[in-house]
């Protein structure tokens, strides 16, 4: 077999065997197979795109490149939930510890920022001392003793996804479902789960921009998911507003203790419960859908929730006195008032642009291992919907570096569109497949 | 500017401005863009193709990537000719004496062999002692005293083709017509040429199966070559049978010897000469197109032409009593007649298979670098409309190897089809542009 020869199938429009996409996998993360010809054979898969099967033995190999964690000795389920990325998005840190405060086990492997949206790594570790990176055999032993853990990819968790994902970013080949579906699913398998919630987010701030795009990529992320006899739910929701009212690190991390209190803002307690909910019932902690719900909030309001999360952190070398006092966590210097020129109703609060003006106070990184300002964000005062005097704060930026200022507040002007009166309302949740 | 914008452009079908293409061409010749993004860059074009100015752009931003042979100082015109490749395609070693015994300088730089193909610059080896590998300034000293040189492409000359050709060989990126005319045109630009004649073959033995593909080829051929200010004219000639009946290097350099003695077969002589008249048209030194074909046969018959053709061979270091004593090349130890089973008419002498077979008995490489043997090949002896008796022979092979007489005889017994009666006759030359 030679790479060349399945470069040219796959050019020529034809489905690759499982056997030539090993052949492809194996040789590439063992340095066998050069990277220019992994470009080319990426570069052909953007234009052909992959069949189920494919993709399916794409995303196997992928978890085969390097070494898995394996739960299978704990009885309960394990379950684990999945945002295409968004803005204002911490559901993650809202309930992950409610599942796990049912019993579930929840072996949580989550991402960095990536374009405008934030990661949630970058948020737990603007909490002091929270360790994300940590070996194979530390995640296991979290997830026995704590019932949860939130981590970054370890090197020995799906090697090929990380040379993959380094090689398409420079090479204009990340927009492709199939190579998508198996980045997220082979690293999602590797953690030895039961089931798998999926929040496939769609809208202005999302990757997928159309609700057609959002549910092609669920049903294939469903598909390879099932086929690897896995539980796995999908939900399209929105993401042309942030979640919630706070973007950027530390502000995101009060926002989730705030939420966990039972304080925080609706959308982002609404769509948290959601998921928990989906979650309880895939992992056999509750008899149907409502069941799942009211024990997520009876969590939540028991308290039960906010000191898993406490656990969560001391056992990951986090601060947790955070949990009272937010002023343990980065603080910045500065804020600006972006004021209302004219009264009316918020139309549009643009989430893509909101999360670019974060990025531009310092919030994300703007080369791969640049520093980020864990301090920086904003908080939106009036959402969609929502009334605002002339002169009244559409939102407020918290910022450090005053050079930064001009550019975000450009994108903030441009996020804000008011009218006459509120718009047709969208729902949160737009479907569940 | 960065690379991976670049690409993402062409992956999304949009046309790169020149400024875009001369980044693209410059950084990957000085190595500052690496191997996998321009192999991602490759297969979008292979997917989007190219506009005529973005294919234009290639070209001269390739000829600008290395040194150019500068014959201005010559008042006579300098003209070149290119084929598309064929099998026993041997036309440049009969045209371009005769064209430089009428004092038309030709600066030809040829390939290699190329798949079932052979190429000029192997043929040429087979006489001992002729070097096709010489410094730029030793072929524009061959130019000014010879009149012609037959070389190969020095490492001066368009560098970024010889990295995009290694490239595209190892990525399946070559099958592209803005990348084949890129390729072609900037190393024909870089001879400091006034005019090119270009033979675009079709048929079962071309890389253009079709006259539709062949036409388009040699259009943008055409078009490229114009818009840089150069006279030029495209032949679509046959290649559906071999040219000629010698297949095979020694055994084609004394096909073309026995044709510059006026002895040769009727198709190589008749193309060679009309291809050499359109040179000399370009080339200024006829009126029309039939005094062209009257200069040139005429310098067949009185022989100045042979006599060119021994000066370029001493000029190069090779033995030029091979002109003279046939004995002095490379000669197979056996030969092998293939036979005809029953009596007919041949209706077909497949090229690609004849080319095929040839390179079995070791005709061509293998490998980049491995070598081939110059004794070998076949001498076909009943072309298409030919009458065979059963028993007689189609063809013989010449060989050195038993073991690799096998394979070569299933592909011809698998190349002549015998019938009844002649089919249609296909003209050699199908059209002029």
């Amino acid at each position: 077999m030679r790479a060349v020869d399945l470069i040219r199938k796959k050019r020529d429009g034809q489905a690759l065997t499982p056997e030539e996409i090993a052949f492809l996998i194996r040789g590439y993360t063992r340095g066998e197979i050069p990277d220019y010809q992994m470009a080319a054979f990426l570069m052909a898969t953007v234009w052909r795109g992959m069949t189920p099967e494919e993709t399916l033995a794409l995303t196997t190999e992928m978890v085969r490149s390097g070494r898995t964690l394996d739960l299978s000795h704990l009885p309960e389920a394990k379950v684990d939930k999945h945002s295409t990325g968004g803005v204002g998005d911490k559901t993650s840190l809202v309930l992950t510890p409610i599942v796990a405060a049912a019993g579930v086990r929840v072996p949580m492997i989550s991402g960095r920022g990536l374009a405008h949206t934030g990661g949630t790594l970058d948020k737990l570790e603007s909490i002091p001392g929270f360790r994300v990176q940590l070996p194979l055999e530390t995640i296991r032993h979290l997830v026995e003793r704590v019932g949860a853990v939130l981590v970054g990819q370890s090197e020995e968790i799906v090697p090929a996804d990380r040379k993959l994902y380094a090689l398409r970013d420079v090479t204009a080949t990340v927009e492709c479902i199939p190579l998508i579906v198996a980045s997220i699913m082979s690293k999602k398998i590797a953690e030895g789960i039961d089931a798998l919630v999926l929040d496939v987010k769609v809208g202005k701030g999302a990757f997928m921009k159309t609700e057609a795009e959002a549910r092609d990529l669920a049903e294939r992320l469903v598909d390879v998911g099932r086929r690897l006899g896995k539980r796995v739910r999908a939900l399209l929701t929105d993401m042309s507003q942030p979640l919630g009212r706070a973007i950027g690190n530390a502000l995101e991390v009060i926002e989730s203790l705030e939420t966990l209190k039972g304080r925080g803002p609706e959308d982002l307690r609404a769509l948290s419960l959601e998921l928990a909910a989906h979650m309880l019932l895939m992992g056999d902690r509750a008899g149907d859908l409502e069941d799942a719900r009211r024990t997520a909030e009876r969590l939540l309001q028991s308290g039960a929730a906010v000191e898993k999360f406490r656990q969560i952190i001391e056992a990951q070398g986090g601060d947790p006195r955070v949990v009272d006092d937010y002023a343990r966590l980065p603080q910045a210097r500065f804020r600006w008032d972006y004021v209302a020129e004219t009264e009316g109703v918020v139309i549009e609060a643009h989430a893509e642009r909101l999360g670019l003006a974060t990025m531009l106070l310092g919030a994300g990184r703007e080369t791969l291992h640049s520093p980020l300002d864990h301090a920086v964000g904003l908080i939106v005062h009036k959402k969609v919907g929502e009334r605002v005097a002339r002169g009244e704060a559409l939102c407020t930026l918290w910022y450090n570096d005053p050079e930064r200022l001009g550019r975000a507040l450009e994108q903030v002007r441009a996020a804000f569109v008011l009218g006459d009166s509120a718009p047709p309302s969208d729902p949160l949740i737009k479907a569940v497949l």
